[in-house]
C-alpha cells in the first residue's frame, strides 16, 4: 500500500471514524469496502493517467492559436478518465447518477490526483459550480447546466476577478442587461447581455470538453444606468461557451465569450488560467451585443451564491497545498533513503575512511524531513477533519449540524492558508535535501515548490484570508465560532492530559489557545479596526500553528489508544512529529502575538515615501 | 539617483567610512571621486548591458551540440562590457593593471550587476580563481593564468564537487598521476594527468572567452596506487580548457576537458552549470591518457588553498542573495505604488463609493514591504560590513588586520546564509505583492524568486554553513571569534544605548546576544558533537537574527546621529525598517534557541522506518 494511502486510511478510518457515517440514511448503502474500492480506482487513475504526465504538463504549457487551446494528449486522457471513474458526481444522489459518497472519503480518494498531478485537472472546480448550481439554480438550470457537468459531458469555471479587480471585488466592471422585453421569459433563467473582462479565470477555455459553463459575477446597472457601488450591485450569471436548449444539445451557437490570452505562469501550467472577454463581439450572437447569459438566484445576491463555491474552493487549495507538500516529502524521502553522501557524526568525529551513508542518517536531514511531515501530514489531517465537518454539516443531528457548520466557518480560512504557507515551506527543504539536484528539472521536487506557490494567492490570498479570520469568523455571533473551538479543543487537551506521554503537549497546547484568545481580544480592544487588523496575517499564523498543534494533539491520542507501546513504525513516525511540532514550532506563536497583543502599528505607520 | 546607490551611498561612505581608506598607502591616490566613478560605470553598464537582459537569459537557456555550448548574443555582450570595464581587476595593483580599489568599493560597485542580472554573468568566479593563484601560484602560474583571468581574456571557474560527492570532498575520486618522468620540470607548475567527473561546475564550459582555466581539486594517489582517504588526500590543479605556453598563448591543442551535459535548472539560467569529464579521451592531448594539469601549492595541501577562494564566494553568494533580494523588493514597491485596489479601513469600515487606493496604503502590503526592506537593506548592510573588514585584513594596523580577519570568519557562514534565507522569503513576498500578476512571467519577481532558491545549495548548503558555525567557527581558538563578536556588538549596544529612541532595541540586542552566548555553551555542555550539532541550523537562524539586529542597531546609530530628527525619508525608513527587525523579527530567536539549549534529540532519534 502506497504510504499515502495508509496516511489517509488511518486518518480517515481510524482517527476520523468515517465508517460511522454508514449509519445515516443517506450513506446506509455503503461499507468500509464500498470506501476502499473509490480509493482503489483513484489511486490507480492517478498513478497511470497523471503521475506520467506531470512533468509533461509543465513543459508543455498550453498554447492558443487565436481560435483553439492546444494542450498535450495525456491532459484529455486524463480529464477522461476521471470523468469516467464517475467523481465528478461521487457525492451526487443515486437517482442523479452519483454515489452518495460522504465527501471526507470524495476528499480522501481525490487527494490521490493531487499527489499525483495538481495541474493536470481542474476537475474540483467543475464540482463546485455544479454544487452551487445545485443549491441555487434552478430545476431548469440544475438538469440543464449541473446534471452535465456532474455526468462529465461539461465543464465549469468561476469568473470573479477583472484585471482592475482582483480582491476587490466591489469593483468589478461587467455589465449584464436585460436581453430584450422577453428577457424574463426564458426557460433557462432571466436572460441578460454581459460586457466585460474576467481576469485569472481557471480553465477559462480548452477543448476539454464539448462545452463550458462559467460562473459569472457582473452587476445590473440602476435605473440611472450606473452600477451600483460595492459588492451589492453583484448578481451571478451563467453564461456557457456554446449556447444549449433546454434538453441540454448545443444548438449550434458560439457565445460571444473570447478567449483574449493565456496567463503564462511560473507553475500549476497544466491548467490553463485566462483572460476571457465577455461580449466584445468576436463571437456575435443572437444578432445583439453581448454575451447571454441566465441569472442564478435573485438580482443583487449573487456574492452570497458565490460564496458557497468560494468556501469549499478554499478547502480544495487548502488540500492542494497539502498535496504538493507530500508530494515534495515522499520524493526527498526516497532521495534521502538512497543517496549515499558523508558519514555520521561520532563523538571522535568522523572517519574518513568508513563507509558513506545514505543521507537519511544525517540529523538535520532527518529534521528537513520531520518538518515537512509534521507540516504535511498535519495539513492533510486538518483537511480531513475539515471534511468530515461538511458530512456532519450536511447528514448530522440538527443541534450538531449546526455547531459543524459553524466550526467549519472559523477552520476554513486556516484550512486555507496554512497548508499553502507551511507545505510551500516544506518543498522548499525537499529541495534542500535533493542539494544541486534539486535545483535541476532531472527531479520533480523544483515543480512542486513552483506549483505550490499558487496557493498563497487563488481564491482569496494570504492576506484576505487573515482579515476574513480575525475581522469576521472569530467575531461572528459574538465569538461563537471561536469559542466552539475553544471547547472542542479543550476536550482534546482533557483527553490528552491524562495521557503522560501527551501531558506536557496538552499543557502547550492549554496554554497557546489562551495565548489566541488573549490576542483576539487585545486585537479589538479599541475596536478600530485599523489597529486590530494591522497584523492579521501573524495572527493568522499564529492561530493557525495553534490549531495544528490540537489536531496533532487529537491525532495523537489515537495513536496511543490504538498502540500504546508504538511497536507500528508508523505510529512511531506520528508520535515523533508531535513532538517536532510542539518543539520546533508551536514555540513560534509567541513572536507572532507580541505585535498582535501590542496591535504595533510599525507597518501602519510607515509612509509611503520612506520605503 | 537609484535608490541603490543611494542605499550604498549611506551604508559604504556614511556608515563604513569608506573613504578613510584614502589614508592608507594602498589607496591613497583614491577619493571619493574615484569611488563615485567606479560606481557610475558598473550602474550604467548594468543598466545598459544587464537589466534589459535578465529575462532574455532565463528564457534561452544555453544549449550544447556536443561541441559547443550556444547563449544568446546578451551575454557576449555583458561579459564584453564588464571586461572591458577593468571590474575583474578592480582590486589589483596599478602595475598589473588594476585600480587598487578598497574590496569594499569593489562590491559595492558589483551590486549593481547583481541587482540587474544575477546570473547573465559570472565573472565573481573568475576573480575569485585569479586571485586564489594570486596567492597560492607561483609567479609564472600567475603571470600565465592570473593575469588573463584579470585582463579578461579567459574565464575561470572551481570545480570541487563530483556526482557522487557533493558537501563531501573527502570522497571525491578523481586522479592525479604524474604526466612522464619529466613532469616535475614544467616551467607552469609540476605537470599531472587528471581523469574523473566534476559535477555542478559553474561556468564550465561556453564561449565567451578564449579559454577557461579550470581549478580542479584531485588526489594524487599514494605509492600502493590507492586514493588517500579523507580530505588530506586533496591537491589543486590548473587544467585549462585549451593548453598555453608560457607566454600565455594558445598552443592550438585541446585538453582532455570535455563538457558531458548542461543541468537544467530552476533558475539562475544565464550562467552554464556543468558536468564536466577530465581525460575521459574525448580530446587526447599529447598521445597520454588524462587532462594535463599543473600542480597549484603542495601536493596534498588543495583543500587549503581552495578554502581562500570559497570564503570569498560565500560572501559573493550572500551579496548575489542580497540583491535579489533588493531587485524584488524594488519590484513590489514600484507596483504597490501604482496599483490601485481597494480602500483604505477606517473606523467605519470602508466606504464603497470612494476612490481606490494604490495597495501600498493598506497595512498588509506596507508589511509585506517592510519586512523585504528589513531583510534586504540589512543583509546589504552586513555584507558590506563584511567587505569592509576585508580590507581591514588587507590594510589594517597589525593589530586590527587580524582581529578583522577572525571577526570576518565567525561572520562568514551568516553573510552567506542568512540572505539566501532571508532575501528568498523577501522574493516570495515580492510575488505577494503582485498578487496573480506575480505568478505570471510577465513580472520579474518569479524569475528572482527561482534564482534566488539556489543560495541556500551552492558554495555550500545551509545544513554545511550551519555545521562550520556551530562546530569549528564559534569554538576556534577557545571562542575568541565568539569573544570578539560580542565585544563588538557591546560597543554598539553602548551607543545605542545612549540614544533614549534606541535604548529598548540596545537592551533587546544585548538579551539575545546573551540568550545566543547560552546557547552556544548549552550546545556543547556534554562535549557530544551529536548533541551539540543535532540543532545547528536553528542555532544559526538564532545567530544570524542576532547579528542582523546588531547590524541595524548599529545602522541607526549612525541614521540618528546625521538626522536625528529622520527628516530625511530614507533615515525615517531606516528607522522604520529597525523597529520592524525588532518587533517582529528577533522575538523569533526564541523558539529556536529552545530546541539548542535542550539538546533537543526528537530529529536526531527519529528512526528511518518511521518516516
Amino acid at each position: 500500500m502506497s504510504q499515502l494511502r495508509s496516511t489517509l486510511e488511518f486518518l480517515v478510518y481510524d482517527w476520523l471514524q468515517a465508517e460511522n457515517l454508514t449509519s445515516r440514511d443517506r450513506y446506509a448503502d455503503h461499507s468500509r469496502e464500498t470506501f476502499d474500492a473509490v480509493m482503489d480506482t483513484c489511486e490507480r487513475i492517478a498513478r497511470e493517467k497523471y503521475a506520467p504526465f506531470n512533468r509533461t504538463v509543465d513543459t508543455q504549457e498550453p498554447t492558443f492559436d487565436g481560435e483553439k487551446v492546444s494542450q498535450p494528449q495525456c491532459t484529455h486522457d486524463a480529464r477522461k478518465a476521471f470523468a469516467d471513474s464517475g467523481m465528478l458526481s461521487a457525492a451526487q444522489p443515486y437517482e442523479k447518477g452519483g454515489m452518495q459518497l460522504p465527501y471526507v472519503v470524495e476528499a480522501a480518494a481525490n487527494s490521490f490526483f493531487g499527489c499525483a498531478s495538481i495541474s493536470i485537472g481542474s476537475n474540483l472546480l467543475t464540482v463546485g459550480n455544479a454544487n452551487l448550481l445545485r443549491v441555487h439554480g434552478t430545476p431548469m438550470q440544475q438538469q440543464v447546466f449541473a446534471d452535465n457537468e456532474f455526468n462529465g459531458r461539461w465543464a465549469g469555471t468561476m469568473a470573479l476577478s477583472e484585471p482592475q479587480a482582483g480582491s476587490s471585488l466591489s469593483d468589478i466592471l461587467t455589465r449584464a442587461e436585460p436581453d430584450g422585453a422577453d428577457f424574463d421569459s426564458d426557460a433557462l433563467g432571466a436572460r441578460y447581455r454581459l460586457k466585460g473582462n474576467k481576469m485569472w479565470i481557471s480553465s477559462g477555455d480548452h477543448e476539454l470538453t464539448e462545452n463550458i459553463v462559467h460562473l459569472v459575477l457582473a452587476k445590473i446597472p440602476g435605473p440611472d444606468g450606473k452600477l451600483i457601488a460595492g459588492v451589492k450591485g453583484i448578481s451571478l450569471f451563467i453564461v456557457p461557451k456554446k449556447l444549449v436548449d433546454t434538453d441540454g444539445n448545443l444548438t449550434g451557437e458560439r457565445n460571444d465569450v473570447a478567449l483574449a490570452g493565456l496567463n503564462h505562469k511560473l507553475g500549476w501550467r497544466g491548467t490553463t488560467n485566462t483572460l476571457l472577454n465577455f461580449g466584445e463581439g468576436k463571437y456575435p450572437v443572437r444578432g445583439g451585443a453581448g454575451a447571454i447569459g441566465y441569472l442564478v438566484g435573485k438580482p443583487h445576491e449573487g456574492l452570497k451564491c458565490m460564496f458557497h463555491m468560494m468556501n469549499e474552493a478554499r478547502i480544495g487549495i487548502g488540500m492542494a497545498a497539502t498535496m504538493l507538500g507530500l508530494a515534495g516529502y515522499y520524493a526527498s524521502l526516497e532521495y534521502a533513503k538512497n543517496r549515499p553522501q558523508g558519514r555520521p557524526t561520532t563523538e571522535g568525529g568522523k572517519d574518513a575512511a568508513s563507509a558513506q551513508v545514505a543521507i537519511i542518517e544525517h540529523t538535520d536531514v532527518k529534521r528537513m524531513l520531520l518538518a515537512q511531515k509534521a507540516y504535511c501530514e498535519g495539513a492533510l489531517a486538518l483537511n480531513m477533519y475539515c471534511a468530515r465537518l461538511v458530512d456532519e454539516g450536511r447528514t448530522g443531528a440538527a443541534e450538531e449540524a449546526v455547531r459543524s457548520k459553524l466550526l467549519l466557518e472559523v477552520l476554513t480560512p486556516i484550512a486555507k492558508s496554512w497548508p499553502s504557507e507551511n507545505c510551500l515551506e516544506a518543498n522548499s527543504l525537499a529541495i534542500q535535501i535533493h542539494g544541486g539536484y534539486g535545483y535541476t528539472r532531472d527531479f520533480p521536487v523544483e515543480q512542486y515548490w513552483r506549483d505550490n506557490r499558487l496557493n498563497m494567492i487563488h481564491e482569496g490570498t494570504h492576506g484576505i484570508q487573515a482579515a476574513d479570520l480575525l475581522g469576521r469568523k472569530v467575531r461572528m455571533q459574538d465569538g461563537a465560532g471561536l469559542q466552539l473551538l475553544a471547547q472542542t479543543m479543550q476536550a482534546t487537551i482533557k483527553k490528552a492530559a491524562a495521557r503522560p506521554e501527551l501531558a506536557q503537549y496538552a499543557h502547550d497546547l492549554n496554554q497557546a489557545l489562551q495565548d489566541v484568545s488573549a490576542a483576539t481580544q487585545a486585537a479589538w480592544l479599541t475596536g478600530n479596526p485599523q489597529e486590530a487588523l494591522a497584523n492579521a496575517v501573524p495572527y493568522m499564523q499564529a492561530f493557525g500553528h495553534t490549531v495544528l498543534a490540537w489536531v496533532w494533539l487529537d491525532v495523537a491520542c489515537k495513536v496511543l489508544e490504538q498502540d500504546a507501546s508504538q511497536a507500528l513504525a508508523a505510529n512511531a513516525g506520528r508520535i515523533n512529529a508531535i513532538s517536532y511540532f510542539y518543539r520546533y514550532e508551536l514555540p513560534k506563536i509567541t513572536a507572532w502575538l507580541n505585535v498582535v497583543n501590542a496591535r504595533d502599528m510599525t507597518c501602519a505607520q510607515m509612509p509611503v515615501e520612506a520605503f
